[in-house]
């Protein structure tokens, strides 16, 4: 399944008891659907507050319903900021978070003066004016294979804080949003929301490109700057193998 | 004042007693600022559920702060579903609803076979396909003077139904959104709305911009098609004489 979501009303992806979250609403409309308990693997957890474009979730089950009846079935029993974008059968062998090849996420900021009462819920807004030619250039740093530890989040369990990041880049969109786009084989947890942090403070001139290729380098979290809020995240899609799916 | 709002936390413009309205929040950190109560005057009230942009609203109240206090206390105070974008003396004369000589809405249609649920909050979803060359058609017909009473909400006190329209068209915008944008001298209660409803009706084939015409023409609130949600209307700007503002 390919899935849609709008953060803000989500303790994150990950089941926890009593609390709206993404895995626990699907996981029950899902039931409902079919009959029994079904467990849905993401290809990844995303944060409370963090949304989704383009989130890829499997399951296993058996059941006569078609893959498109499925999907019409959820999206009508599911609160309207979930939308299930795609569903169908993949080889029985397929898993969401195992067989992903890369993850593609954009990062927004609005940067003005003034805030925007319409977008607010979908940007980190700053008002100090953000250079981002120097932000460009740190971020090209991040480029190739890395331990990216400096910008993990503290108290992550450290195994295999190395990836490789293949896009890094800033454009603007037509609201005139500044998007950092990243993409990358992998991404620690916290990684997207500290590596804009850090870049921020690059374009706010509080640091340097050399100094932000230095934080990098020194994988020591606590040099790096302030964790970026969540709502800003979008996790816009998730690379397969193509002759997987 | 020029004001941005996201329409969907407020019960409209007008203030209500034990509402949240606009009116009453921006009035009531408006007091809190200058000790005494002041009465806003809007360009126009939008009803519960609709944005704007660009709203434009004034008040008279003798002060020693500066407008740039005042827009930066209330911004301070009000919640971040409201923006004071501007704020600035006028000419004592200056009022925001008689001196408006006309305003620009946007009306936003998602019309894919899926919802969004990042967009949800700011767009008319359609599934069934629009023919959006039709419904150009049939809004060239709203082009210059009509009495637009076939448009006009029920129960609205029928005062004056003659306005002029100087644009209607369709265009999409970056997210693929279609954008009904319009502009006139001043607005019927629901006639955007109402409008879009029935051009709705022509862009999914169940009427011709010929009936469309004379659904205009008959001056008959019962002839013309359901009336549009609210959360796809956006006011964009209200428009004052150069030399007032």
């Amino acid at each position: 399944m390919t899935i849609e979501y709008d953060g803000g009303g989500f303790a994150g992806w990950q089941y926890q008891p009593r609390r709206r979250t993404l895995q626990g609403e699907i996981e029950s409309a899902l039931e409902t659907m079919v009959g029994i308990p079904v467990r849905l693997a993401a290809s990844g957890r995303t944060d409370a507050g963090v949304h989704a474009v383009g989130q890829v979730a499997s399951f296993r089950c058996e059941t006569r319903l078609s893959s498109a009846t499925i999907q019409k079935g959820l999206n009508s029993m599911l609160d309207d900021d979930i939308v299930i974008r795609n569903c169908r059968e993949v080889p029985e062998s397929f898993h969401a978070r195992f067989d992903a090849k890369g993850k593609t996420y954009h990062y927004h900021i609005l940067n003005h003066e003034l805030p925007s009462a319409i977008l607010r819920r979908h940007v980190w807004f700053i008002r100090r004016p953000l250079d981002t030619a120097v932000m460009q250039e740190a971020a090209d740093h991040l480029l190739g294979e890395h331990d990216f530890s400096a910008f993990e989040g503290a108290g992550s369990p450290r195994t295999h804080p190395i990836r490789t990041i293949t896009q890094a880049d800033f454009t603007k969109n037509a609201d005139g949003i500044i998007v950092f786009r990243v993409s990358a084989n992998g991404f620690l947890r916290f990684m997207v929301r500290n590596i804009v942090g850090s870049l921020v403070d690059v374009g706010q001139h509080k640091t340097t490109p050399t100094e932000f290729k230095k934080i990098l380098d020194s994988r020591d979290r606590r040099r790096a700057g302030a964790t970026a809020p969540p709502q800003g995240l979008f996790l816009m899609r998730v690379w397969y193998p193509e002759e997987e799916v």
